[in-house]
């Protein structure tokens, strides 16, 4: 058995699998990057939904696609499902900027992740509460990681990767994901 | 004749709707909101010609859509194509505070008009060079028109509403437009 994770993002891939082989799922887990049409939504889950149909229709083969993004309270959710544009233009510097003066730092990561195999269209979603640090810390991770402090701890995701692996978004939506794969597999042998 | 104007924004169907009678276009302009698919691309012309066939499988009439960016040199082209959700969640406020230190304040407005018939697909593009003012200026307008200054002046287009009239990307691409129509026009008769 072989389940594809559509995906350009090899970190994303590489924090999937941990979570694949810890939980011992069974299917070999593959990545593939289709370009596919992604909608502009701001509902997470309306455009993972759209993404996964649309990747099914090129590949025809059971995957699963996955969609994050920081949501920051004072910003109005900014930025929100554009989360990777605005990491590729403004980065963790333009959110420290446009923070600076901000009191209440509160934000969270949300994950969905969207399974389809062409009949079952289902999908997971993770959430992260936390706050935004004064400043950039840490190497490890990806994306918004160096800025992203999880609700109770003191350092952001990049400079405690075991933290971030345990409690993400992504790790929640995963585990969901899996859990569902898990029964799915038994069904379709 | 009539021609839709597919657009949820009612500024700009009053804007389109001056160049029109400016140039005395045979046609009735109507709006139409209509909830269209808009994809996520980097590209203005991708997104706006994608919108354009869903709004023609909708309507199957004679129509036309805009969309436009504001793209700011020192933001790495940011908020782009994003313009309208980075405008309602930080807003001009949001853009001054990330150019707070930038000696660069270089920016252009673009905009893409696609008309479609079904059978014709055809798109107009028109580009405003200019920069961002220290701070919001003017109440004519809307989005991010109280901080941009078209090159060569001083005011902003919120403070001088004729100057924008005459010299916006959207004038620039709806003229184009207007051009292409008049001669389909007579065609269609």
């Amino acid at each position: 058995m072989k389940i594809i994770f559509c995906t350009g993002n090899k970190n994303k891939f590489e924090e999937v699998k941990k979570i694949f082989e810890e939980y011992n799922v069974s299917a070999k887990l593959v990545r593939k990057n289709v370009k596919i049409c992604e909608i502009q939504s701001e509902s997470l889950k309306e455009i993972s939904r759209v993404k996964a149909i649309s990747a099914f229709e090129k590949l025809h083969k059971p995957l699963f696609v996955e969609d994050a993004g920081l949501f920051i309270k004072a910003l109005n959710g900014f930025p929100g499902v554009y989360s990777s544009y605005v990491f590729k233009t403004i980065g963790c510097k333009g959110l420290l900027t446009l923070l600076q003066n901000e009191k209440d730092r509160s934000a969270y990561f949300k994950a969905v992740v969207t399974f389809t195999d062409g009949k079952i269209l289902k999908s997971f979603s993770g959430i992260c509460k936390g706050s935004i640090a004064k400043k950039e810390r840490g190497n490890a991770g990806f994306g918004f990681d160096p800025i992203f402090i999880p609700a109770g701890y003191k350092q952001t995701f990049a400079e405690n990767l075991e933290l971030k692996n345990k409690l993400s978004h992504r790790k929640m939506a995963v585990e969901r994901l899996v859990k569902f794969l898990k029964n799915y597999f038994k069904q379709v042998k």
